[in-house]
């Protein structure tokens, strides 16, 4: 099943626009965690079982499974597994490279991990993007509009006529053919929404940054959303998979991600 | 030992400004490697044995090695340690992304990996390369003005009064304090290699894009050289270690590498 239709599907079922995003720093794992086999796996498996209910797409980043080298691929892999079928799942890895090595990516990602969405940059133009828009099933991201202070550096500086950012999403329009592109959008930037959307109507907009960066989910949700009041990821990580510390992580992750969902919704236009 | 440090070392002893790319994809390498236990260890050990007299960097790219999934992390990792410790290593991942998570790859490349050096992106601004710079014995190259047809995108378009990637130069100088910090400068960009060097006098240049992607050695060589004909390290990956696909690969590798070696020198000013 595509992306798209993943989402539709989740969205719908599980009447959610939130992305819980798995950056399971081994660091910060609740202590119960550390005598099992695998803490992160173990950590991630209780997380998914308890908020599977409650999400439209998990969102692993790629940086805190490669820091723990080898081990790490098998942990992502075997966290993709578990997730059920009917959710996608979008690894955040920011990828981008020439032709030949962004097949070697899309390979990595799409085939050998079983992600069914990515994360990719687009400095390096597009013939760099094109590899992955190829995998029409899956779903490509385009970092846009990014969460961070940085976002000042030249995302939002005037490229012509217009920001980076604007420059990045009228090419973007451009040069996806099969729906399956997406754009990143931070919720720290909310004044920016309406502009997105004025330009990328269709596209789904994964939008990290809401609870420990700062963003507020009421702006992200009224002024992302399209005009089916969906359309958009909204992703929280640390505030929800390390609501507790203690042995109640997974119920207190649930409960998180409840309370979140719930208050996303209730800015949707329609539902 | 420092990256820079280490650069300056091999450069001298081994006369050189070649970087070797280990792009060793599975699917490329000689039929004579397939029925080894690791066939892209096996060649990369030869091609390394074949030519660590002949360069001052080597570069292997990611992407090659994460395609292969876990068993990838181990043979990248045993690459890197394989090379001889005189000679620095730079991992091409082109990362980046905000700083908890930049910092899970500054991790993962220059502690978990044992990479010297590695290519960040540029795109999301100042936050998500400061956390690869404070690791003062490690290089971090910025990717600037890539090598492919895609660099017209966004890279060469006028960002404000200059093109984009001087002005990723300019706030690069900035960024910089430890003098720590490289560009990523296509050999294919010849024309601009003398604004390049005005913008940034004193940084490394890796130059990709000789070889397969049609530069001009002696144009990379004749205007990215600093004053004094050093500071560049000119990439060449399949034009190197794919030079033969018999059993005289590694053979057909060095005379490959130093007939590179020898034209890169002669168009050095001074040595």
């Amino acid at each position: 099943m595509s992306f798209q239709s993943k989402l539709h599907q989740a969205t719908q079922q599980n009447n959610s626009l939130l992305c819980v995003g798995l950056d399971s720093e081994l660091s910060k794992l609740p202590d119960c965690t550390r005598s099992k086999d695998n803490p992160v796996l173990y950590f991630n498996k209780h997380i998914i079982d308890a908020t599977a209910d409650l999400v439209c797409c998990y969102k692993p980043n790629y940086a805190f499974y490669g820091a723990l080298g080898a081990a790490g691929w098998e942990t992502l892999r075997a966290t993709i597994e578990h997730i059920p079928s009917h959710i996608p799942v979008l690894v955040d890895a920011k990828v981008g490279d020439i032709g030949n090595t962004a097949q070697q990516y899309a390979q990595m990602f799409f085939e050998g991990l079983g992600a069914d969405g990515l994360t990719v940059t687009p400095y390096m133009g597009e013939d760099c993007v094109a590899p992955f828009l190829s995998y029409t099933e899956n779903a490509t991201f385009i970092v846009c509009l990014t969460s961070n202070k940085g976002a000042d550096d030249f995302e939002k500086k005037a490229l012509g006529t217009r920001p980076l950012y604007e420059e990045v999403i009228a090419r973007v329009q451009q040069w996806t053919e099969h729906g399956n592109c997406g754009l990143v959008i931070g919720a720290t930037q909310p004044d920016y929404f309406a502009r997105v959307r004025a330009l990328a109507p269709d596209m789904p907009l994964l939008i990290p940054g809401v609870g420990a960066q700062g963003g507020s989910a009421e702006e992200a949700v009224s002024n992302g959303q399209d005009k089916k009041g969906a359309g958009i990821l909204i992703n929280s990580s640390r505030g929800i998979i390390f609501a507790s510390s203690g042995e109640d992580f997974a119920a207190a992750a649930s409960t998180a991600a409840r309370d979140l969902r719930d208050e996303l919704n209730r800015h949707r236009s329609t539902q």
